[in-house]
């Protein structure tokens, strides 16, 4: 029995396998750091103080804290599986994670959510999930599935499952639909959390959205939102992603009295950015430059996420508490000097530890249900003048840009001299042969096609090219390759990233996939791009929650009307 | 659907019942007091700002603060049940307690705990339960039930059983006790905190008891306790009882960075303190004093234990919380003055409000299985000298006191002029005839006899007495009523107080009860007695978890060596 075995190794009625001398613990319930020594036996923290032990390891005056916590991120945004992503994260003192698998879900369904628990279990790094609450997110496309309330239910009973996830569907809570309800109201009655997604939201609304009985956010961008939220009774998870930044703005927030209802999130994390600047251990650091207290940003990494997903076992340095631990030297900038997950050392000095051993990889069905030979990229011309969907650099949002086509014989074509290239989005989940077609402006390719199978929520592939024919060989290298990203010029493929796992993760690791990530990107600038991350830039114009004019699969979508309209207006 | 209802509240679609204004409200999320207006809607708060409202109610800039919760608290120890118990606490703001029916199920098992569950419904106070975990608390005494685990189950189920009570069994918990275990594990299992009861454990032993999953302590004494249990990850109650009063010892301890691990609670209040100095309120304005931040104090008590407990509608004035709500005027000395329980005014200084009716009492069997004829008080003497139990004055600890009997005609007999009273305990449950004998000394009776059913933790009769012949007569006066107290002085019947619900709580007021207890304790003075409660008095001397000599049905403990002993050493 777990719980008699723990209760011995406190009572150190045997040798604890580890006693730690002369450390300064940071307790996160009394704020405190604490001189001492403390044993770990198992994977379970025993106690403070001299136990017997058969190794003693002198930290002479190095703090220990508890393993961080993520506690919202897309594991699906590192382009890495579970164990993968696990391995990148864990050297930066990431022992936890609270994952939404919205993207998988939204390719593969139940079986995406299936494949992400059991792909995630024995992993160094505990992987729990929140259940994606908006799948699809909108009608205005075709996704792999649609998860209603009833299909949520069998898995709100699983351990390792422990909220619902980001609610994005707001309007369908404020207009109170009822399967949203039932979604709420199941999670509640699982004594689950339900994590909110609310840019924005203000007022009544806000007051609604928390009356339904949402209670975080991590979508807030300035203090104002933040209190707002907050003073509603919303936890806040300030999150530091790759392209949404908001850390800076939030951290005037947080003071002795409130940072108890926060805690940090990364929610989308590239791989470039997880190697190049680390996890939930950027933000601890990069929040403690910036003057808040380091024992308060690192209780904010622990203990109030553990706490508000009831994972009681977890975030302190504590009697019967896993042993997920950090060790560094200096408190001003904690940098994870030794990593211990489950009582092993798993990382040291940022290198995962060789004896932690890859658990065996899931199989996972294929997402490419299409025929690449049916595919039809022209557009007929047609009166009045062409949308286009114009990109803000740096933003997802978009602006519509009217202006005449370049026609030749009839069709529509791209017009390389100004700009504006044709864009498409192919349906891959169910073989309808939907394809979308219009014209977007930024890109800049002189030449040839670049494609991508992630492309938010649905994630259909998406292509953008100078021709019919490098956009087509384009999308056959991402179908070819089971899912991914290409570049293409002429009947070149000068780039490719195989994503085979629901045409959104490699099995590789995430030093390979960054590799082939700047290798694409260096051939779209080959191409012409002037985008800082043009595949990044390309996932989100098929988002079409997002003002002001996206394209799906079923066309353009003015996304501020909720409509599908016509490439001319 | 109530989650429909609270939105539409939420977004002001229908007139709110009431709107505050000029409000200052506490918010127990930032700690800050936030000027501005309130709206309710039937038992629910809509939301701040500008509603349309049936009713506006100017506060003038009063505070507005969420009811209070008592987080650990017997309702035995009012000897009221739980409408007048409701009564009693809610002009002080008391909105919410959670209740550990430890007395009445050491009396009645699952019944008694059923009874409670169903005295306790449709109150105006929402009355909250933890399963008691340790009934019997000894096997030194005879129980009117064992609850084991496998009981218990049925009962963790219910939406209003937030936690599993008190476990004062440390030694079980540290020794692993199957059924201790499994009674921590199945709480654990339903997502229910287990609250423990743990005085002066330390080190090795604390670690053990926290890493078998027990979460909280209301037994500190010194702030180093407290610290270490902190520390070692338990949330803090502070007690302020009747007889345990913890406040002012405990109160250096808090502070900015640890408050929100702590919560106050009463755990046993007496009729007359209940009445003289309210209930949690009394707390908070005695932390106040004291120094502590007044939202702090506020805070240990609402959201804290609501946070603690699962109680994810209560604990804080904010949208889709229950409109429990104190006003008050000084927030340096906060005196509800105007108390709102589910949306409605439920008292107004100090007086509940004569729209609150008294829901229908419900029905308890009875708990005097004994056959008075039976009660046989005399006592051969022994060799040796007399084992004495020695009260020590203001103290539950007693000492073993040895002297010469007083024997006539070969019995021993009380020996008024030394104070070597008779004392003995009558088996109640089973009508096994059990009764058992010896001696004590402190109660200083110069006649008569005083007898009560609440005896800890069995309750079963206990009785103390210048003469075997006014024994008889004061048990006969409790029996007779059920179950209660009495005083008795020759053959006359000087006070009584009816106790029929399992022998421990009366069905009449908190005012009615306190006026026949002072009575009562009128009447012991009146036989000699020099102690201030003496019924409180002899209620302890059946404890035998604490040292150092106790009587039960099964004769005199040594309760250091956890034995039976026999009256002559």
């Amino acid at each position: 029995m777990k719980t008699d075995n723990r209760i011995r190794a406190s009572l150190g009625e045997n040798e604890a396998d580890i006693l730690f001398t002369n450390a300064r613990i940071i307790n996160v319930f009394s704020g405190e750091i604490i001189p001492g020594s403390l044993a770990v036996t198992g994977s379970f923290i025993s106690g403070f103080g001299t136990y017997p032990a058969r190794k003693i390891i002198n930290l002479n005056g190095r703090f220990v804290a508890p393993g961080y916590i993520d506690a919202h991120v897309h594991l699906e945004s590192s382009m890495a599986c579970a164990t993968e992503f696990s391995r990148a994260v864990l050297p930066h003192g990431t022992t936890s994670v609270i994952a939404d698998p919205h993207e998988i879900a939204n390719v593969l369904g139940k079986e995406g959510i299936d494949f992400m628990l059991r792909s995630s279990e024995h992993q160094p790094v505990c992987i729990y999930f929140s259940l994606p609450s908006c799948v699809p997110a909108t009608e205005m496309e075709t996704s792999g599935a649609i998860l209603s309330a009833d299909d949520l239910i069998p898995f709100m009973k699983n351990d390792r499952i422990v909220a619902l996830g980001e609610m994005m569907n707001y309007p369908g809570v404020i207009l109170r639909d009822p399967d949203v309800l039932a979604k709420i109201e199941n999670s509640i009655d699982h004594k689950k959390p339900v994590d909110g997604h609310a840019p924005g939201l203000s007022g009544k609304e806000l007051f609604a959205y928390v009356a339904a009985g949402i209670s975080s956010d991590h979508e807030c961008t300035m203090v104002a939102e933040a209190e707002e939220k907050l003073s509603a009774g919303m936890h806040i998870m300030i999150r530091e992603g790759t392209a949404a930044r908001n850390l800076h703005d939030l951290l005037p927030l947080v003071n002795e009295k409130n940072f108890n209802r926060m805690m940090w999130c990364t929610d989308d994390r590239h791989p470039h950015d997880l190697l190049e600047n680390g996890h939930i251990d950027s933000m601890v650091r990069e929040a403690i430059r910036y003057g808040l207290d380091p024992v308060t940003a690192i209780r904010m990494a622990t203990i109030n996420p553990a706490s508000y997903f009831g994972l009681h076992q977890k975030g302190a340095v504590a009697p019967g508490r896993q042993a997920d631990l950090l060790i560094f030297s200096d408190i001003s900038d904690p940098v994870p000097e030794q990593v211990y997950t489950k009582g092993i050392l798993a990382a040291e000095n940022g290198v995962i530890n060789s004896n932690i051993k890859k658990p065996a990889s899931i199989p996972v069905k294929s997402s490419m249900n299409i025929r690449s030979g049916n595919i039809d990229f022209s557009m007929p011309a047609g009166p009045g003048r062409l949308r286009v969907i114009e990109i803000i650099p740096h933003q997802i949002i978009t602006r519509q840009y009217l202006t005449m086509a370049k026609v030749i014989n009839g069709m529509a074509v791209s017009d390389i001299s100004n700009d504006i290239l044709k864009i498409a989005v192919i349906e891959r989940h169910n073989g309808s042969g939907n394809v979308g077609k219009g014209f977007v402006k930024g890109f800049n390719l002189k030449k040839g096609a670049i494609a991508s199978s992630i492309a938010h929520d649905s994630h259909n592939i998406i292509v953008v090219g100078t021709s019919d024919d490098e956009m087509k060989a384009a999308a056959d290298a991402v179908i070819k390759a089971g899912g991914g990203m290409a570049a293409v010029c002429g009947c070149n493929i000068c780039g490719t990233l195989s994503l085979p796992v629901a045409g959104l993760m490699s099995n590789e690791t995430v030093e390979a996939i960054d590799r082939q990530m700047e290798n694409l990107i260096s051939a779209a600038r080959y191409l012409g791009s002037s985008l800082s991350d043009p595949y990044m830039t390309l996932s989100f114009l098929a988002l079409p929650v997002i003002p002001e004019l996206k394209i799906t699969d079923k066309g353009l979508v003015d996304s501020v009307n909720f409509c599908i309209v016509s490439p001319f207006a």
